[in-house]
């Protein structure tokens, strides 16, 4: 898409450790227009999916993912990250490791937002090594729903959470994917 | 603002302590339709202060906060809750207590998305004890910004918050006002 890899080129940092730092637009200060117009083709990618639902993990997926389910117009679900969970019986719950982080955090959903009927999009701010898309697919498997798809704003392709889920057989959209940092640039990949 | 109101006689689950619960369309599922109808309505209330940013606390100020950014046309900033933080010197940070959660959080907010000449809008689901916007009004005088209202999505208007928004002479603007839940019912204030 192009206006976002634009904005990535214009505003994005390449840090050490093939980070990409995007908080300026993304996952600090957000740029609502952006993240409308970014909703508005995530829309256009999985509008013949049947979606009923769009599933994210607080709170960098919030924005693109409410902006989806107002052009989709379905609910949207945030899981909640938690250091680990006593009383559980109402929710259900994944494991999560963070890689940026280095810690292991549960993610959880309240069952009663789940229903054997929905067809959910999972959405995110970015795809790296899978485990918050991981989680969720899950908590999908637990609840017995099916996913439709994944949408991502950003994508690094050559880590292996692109695999995890081109693997799975589910419909991967990522906005802007990444093939490589190369001399600390950001390299787009061309489909 | 009659169909918030509406949607919480509907949807709103009253709970012991005064708890409003509401999570199966503001802070855990979310309506992205009404979240967009609310940041319009936040858009008109302030339309003519000014605003040049939002700010918020994430998760749940994240939706309505970036809605009304879109509508006001202006960025959005979610601090950031941690435990508590070394190394802080590039991030404005104040000191939360969560009553729900009964734990000190710190929040942050990077220096560099906050300037002397910002005029902010302060956005968050819930206005009862105050304590998440009396961090951010802690963070906007540390970075010597002047703050032009403060707008809820549903306040108690009968705890401390609503009083401290007030006293600090800050138009606050609350999309439902909640007088009482007198008999496990959800009573609003009428103005």
């Amino acid at each position: 898409m192009k206006i976002l890899e634009d904005r990535i080129r214009r505003d994005g940092t390449v840090l050490p450790g093939d980070v990409l730092k995007v908080d300026n637009f993304l996952n600090h200060q957000i740029d609502p227009q952006l993240m409308n117009e970014l909703g508005a083709e995530f829309a256009r990618r999985f509008a013949d999916a049947g979606i009923t639902k769009i599933l994210t993990v607080e709170s960098s997926g919030i924005a693109p993912a409410v902006m989806a389910g107002l052009h989709l117009n379905v609910p949207v679900i945030f899981a909640r990250k938690h250091k680990s969970l006593t009383l559980t019986d109402h929710l259900y719950t994944a494991k999560v490791y963070s890689y940026t982080k280095r810690v292991n955090n549960d993610i959880s959903i309240d069952r009663r937002f789940l229903d054997a009927k929905d067809r959910v999009l999972i959405i995110d701010d970015f795809l790296a090594n899978g485990q918050a898309v991981q989680g969720l697919l899950d908590i999908a498997e637990t609840a017995q729903i099916s996913v439709a798809g994944v949408g991502v704003v950003i994508e690094k392709r050559f880590q292996k959470g692109h695999q995890l889920v081109v693997d799975a057989g589910i419909q991967l959209e990522a906005l802007a994917s990444i093939a490589s940092f190369d001399h600390n640039e950001v390299q787009f990949a061309q489909d």
